[in-house]
């Protein structure tokens, strides 16, 4: 190829996804180079790799967070955290990832270049190379910057049974931080809000400290899931729904920083129901819960985790919040969209 | 869930893509309903299976295309046959799919119905469940109607070594059909042209054809590719890059459909750059030509397969056509961007 890609300056157009030299360029000087493995570099439309007998995991995400660079992060590292939290949540270890990338035309290369070099770096951080993928270009008007659609594997280890549908009355609920975080950054940095201390998302991979809760009490934990779109009270609701049981949770348990209420205050949103994108929700045997807290605790990523309540039985499957006053709420299923392009 | 989906006169809108009880009901409604697995239903943000030890191939293949439905198919089955196709390139036996939606605010819900039913159709016919997915709604204008990015997971038989860099001098080149149909049936249905006979994709799954040409000579396939973007004449170019080698065709034997032939000339384009979704590439040692080329010919999808041409040794690694007027001409790249949005 006798030309090379001009990032300063150019950007996407059509013949980017065309299957032509154009395509062929972009795939080399930007996927390949900065994703660099060996997988990759072998240009084949698909990647070959060993496992050995047993469970798998596949899960997958789109991610079309606007705007795509914000406080903690981009869509490219959000792509990343994203896929590996949610092939995590099954007790798995994440090994590989595919990526789909939707691009607009008009698309400034600066911009793909540098989302392409973060989400580089979250793979190899998160030990997950980016083994496979395709890039489609759309026109002008017809996408939104960069649409990302990330896909991981992961190897399930043997004895871990953990499934929504789970969770039953006596179980304990434990929450690995405080909630909000990447919800109000995202709003905060579209409404172009200032706050006194700067809110970052929390945008991360979770499956290192998820290994240490499977080592610390394998068989213990019933469900797993990261609070994203919705937030806790959606996940909470989905858990209660899936398993046929009722939650109560205790408001004054839940850590909400004290810049994020503000800002949720101002903004008028209710930090329940504000995406995390480096939470999770465990529900496991009362009798692991201490256990269980402090492998979460012992772990960067869950220095505030707290049990935050319990199942009950309950044939409404309500979520209910002891709150602050001493009173109880039904916290009940998101309804609307406060938060369109979160993640 | 009290309400069901509207589904005669409902659009896609954003709490479809909250997280909460909108989208819960998307999911149940449609994907779980049409898709219709035991994975699925599960409800878990990722799905489990078991696998011998071995090899793996994974492929993730995004799908822009415009018009949403056509001449022999739509974006549905298409995100169907497009992946299973990658996977299959490697010799592998796909078994799994994942699909990721990205919404357009506004789509008719019975669109996105008419497109689910044709997918969980294809995925069925194809032996490859939909397994896990996501889906993510955008602003009207952000989107078109719906994108979907789909990955695919197979197993790869023992002693198959299939790679676009395997191609050496002397191999043969076989393609397992005629070029260029789903291009045109495209455009044609893009620009409302009419023709005398109604020409349609030839969108299909190949990884049955693909597993016969396995079986027929496991250890003499090179190199297979499907020829979609760019066409023939982009794969061709890329596999004599990939393998160090050039490549010559003789065009009175690569087979074009008599009134495909006709709309490229009306249309201004050139079958050989014209993309394809249910046909494939070949290149094998030439003791096993013929045995390949009987395989394919016995599968329905490859019953118009011929041998093309073949490898030959080249530093300029040029992909060169005999004429049917008895000349030599240079198969460029394809340069510039024909058909934008053909998958």
């Amino acid at each position: 190829m006798p030309h090379s890609l001009n990032l300063k300056s150019a950007q996407i157009n059509l013949t980017h996804g065309g299957g032509g030299r154009a395509m062929a360029q972009l795939i080399d000087e930007l996927f390949i180079k900065h994703f660099d493995n060996d997988f990759l570099s072998r240009r084949n439309d698909q990647a070959l790799f060993n496992v050995p007998a047993g469970r798998l995991a596949i899960s997958t995400d789109g991610h079309v967070i606007s705007p795509l660079f914000f406080p903690g992060g981009d869509i490219g590292s959000l792509a990343v955290h994203g896929t590996v939290n949610d092939v995590a949540m099954s007790g798995a270890k994440p090994i590989y990832l595919s990526a789909g990338f939707i691009l607009e035309e008009g698309l400034p290369l600066v911009d793909l270049e540098r989302i392409v070099i973060s989400m580089a770096a979250a793979a190899k951080a998160a030990g997950t190379p980016i083994v496979t993928g395709d890039t489609k270009v759309v026109e002008r008007g017809k996408g939104d910057g960069v649409f990302i659609t990330s896909t991981g594997v992961g190897i399930v280890p043997d004895g871990v049974n953990i499934s929504s549908d789970r969770a039953e009355a006596g179980c304990a609920i434990l929450l690995s931080g405080s909630i909000g975080d990447h919800g109000v950054a995202i709003m905060a940095s579209r409404e172009n809000l200032q706050f006194e201390t700067s809110i970052i998302s929390d945008s991360a991979a979770l499956h290192g400290m998820v290994a240490d809760m499977v080592a610390a009490a394998p068989q213990s934990i019933r469900c797993l899931r990261d609070p994203t779109r919705g937030g806790l009270a959606a996940v909470l609701n989905e858990l209660a729904g899936q398993s046929g049981v009722g939650i109560v949770i205790d408001e004054a348990r839940i850590p909400v920083k004290a810049q994020v209420k503000a800002a949720c205050e101002i903004l008028g949103l209710d930090p329940l129901y504000v995406a995390n994108e480096g939470k999770l929700v465990c529900i496991c045997d009362a009798a692991a819960a201490e256990t269980l807290l402090a492998a979460m605790r012992n772990h960067p990523l869950g220095r505030d985790a707290a049990i935050i309540g319990q199942v009950v039985a309950d044939p409404h499957h309500f979520v209910q919040m002891t709150t602050a006053f001493g009173g109880r709420r039904i916290v009940d299923w998101p309804v609307g969209e406060q938060l369109p392009r979160i993640c």
